[in-house]
């Protein structure tokens, strides 16, 4: 299943994509509505709700505002140096351990909202990546269960401030401004992808121009790895994100560096998946 | 003010200290319930709400389960290296801007609850920190506002899995292992404090022993500091936890190394605010 989560008048709106791909859905202000994407996920996608989407009004993705498949994230763990030639080309060596770091929701925009240049950075860096979303919760979940804890995969655009983000040890506040996480447009479920979204085409554009570009079988820890490794250490909840790390090809080892700035449009497009797109503004 | 949130027969309950120093409130089953610790942080304290908590009846804070004073931060940015001691003793230098990392709610734990030592690891280790608990929202807030945005201090001990926070060059995941983010017991308000909870003893103490003993003004980065610095990337709203980092003392960096151990008990306590206490357990 596809689900594509909206905004129209002010209200929250769901639709699930129907056998030859167009969208029917509900707003919260219909009696039928079974709940926003976090409810169905974490209720496991109840048949009625599924039901109850596709006797609603079509809807055209392009007619409404897309909004974020989960809007507040309990934890978005961000793996960083998980594709081998973008560890090299940051000056890492190819990690033995998944290197993780925290985003928050604060800084979250959904596809077709705009990635927002801070008035403190030229610097901002686009970083095109496959996100998990968990579905069932788990803590010490063993690699061959792992996939059954996965609601669906989306697209994330982890979007950097450089200088800020190495300006100290860790990466934090340079990963968390306002306005540079782009995730969505829409969650795909397992089923529709091969095992752990393995084998799919990933490639981000800047104004059209192709500028990272793998397939995500390439991942130096794959999904299961992630979910077994992650929760070891914590419980995985629903909702939560797992963005699994962004291939080479960022702006900023480029020669000459990339910066993005206002006016551009950047693309992320993953095969069975589908585009996140967010034009670039300034900070006010 | 003094508020503590507890547990009763499975029901929010909240208090807060009288003249005196006695607590009283409610719970959730009166009527009069005006909402939890975090429902009268967003709407700055009403005064409706704290006659109401104040007509409640006696609560005993040894008498019942301590609850976290805000339960699902939105953010939980920790300052690591903010005491010239700890940075020195961590083998970093001194640092000109905050090193930040995340926390997420999974790892957090009240007063009086375990403190759990992961069966992957034995190498538990405590850090004690002053925390700023976010009372208004806002983003690019000026230094000499930022204590404005405060609701409230409150104490943390920023437990860490020491051989999992260094595998990497980030710490997340060693920072974020379930039950060792232990935080409260109670939300001090700033008119019951110095500016900025600055120049207070603190100390920590395992078993009895102290291992960590500063005041807050040895703070390099001071709480306005970090609320300036954090909102110049990413709006701060109410519930946010900002941990303003640890003295030098810790387990890891002490000859020989000191690690916790089920059947320990640790505490941290602040002048004005009050004592975090933890039993470590085992994970099961």
């Amino acid at each position: 299943m596809r689900f594509l989560a909206f905004e129209a008048d002010g209200r929250k709106g769901l639709a699930v994509a129907m056998e030859g791909g167009a969208y029917h859905g509900l707003t919260e202000a219909d009696t039928a509505w079974p709940g926003d994407l976090e409810t169905l996920i974490a209720g496991g996608f109840p048949a009625s709700a599924i039901a109850a989407l596709r006797s609603g009004r079509a809807v055209d993705p392009a007619m409404v505002t897309v909004a974020l498949p989960v809007r507040r994230p309990g934890k978005i763990l961000c793996v960083g140096l998980n594709y081998a030639a973008h560890a090299q080309e940051s000056g890492h060596e190819i990690p033995k351990v998944p290197t993780v770091f925290g985003r928050f929701a604060t800084g979250l925009i959904a596809s077709g909202a705009g990635l927002v240049r801070p008035r403190v950075s030229d610097l901002l860096d686009y970083e095109a990546e496959l996100a998990v979303v968990i579905g069932k919760a788990g803590r010490d979940i063993a690699k061959e269960h792992a996939l059954e804890h996965v609601a669906g995969y989306t697209i994330f655009n982890d979007g950097s401030v450089r200088d800020w983000q190495l300006a100290t040890p860790q990466w934090t506040v340079g990963k968390n401004f306002d306005g540079t996480g782009a995730l969505g447009p829409v969650l795909v479920t397992p089923d529709e992808l091969p095992p752990g979204a393995s084998g799919l085409h990933l490639q981000l554009r800047l104004n059209g121009q192709v500028l990272q570009d793998t397939k995500t079988d390439d991942l130096i820890f794959g999904v299961a790895d992630l979910i077994a490794f992650l929760s070891t250490a914590m419980t995985l909840e629903p909702g939560d994100i797992i963005a699994t790390g962004t291939p080479s090809g960022v702006g900023g080892a480029r020669k000459p560096q990339v910066w993005m700035k206002p006016g551009d449009v950047c693309e992320v497009e993953i095969e069975g998946i589908g585009i996140l797109s967010n034009p670039v503004v300034q900070q006010e």
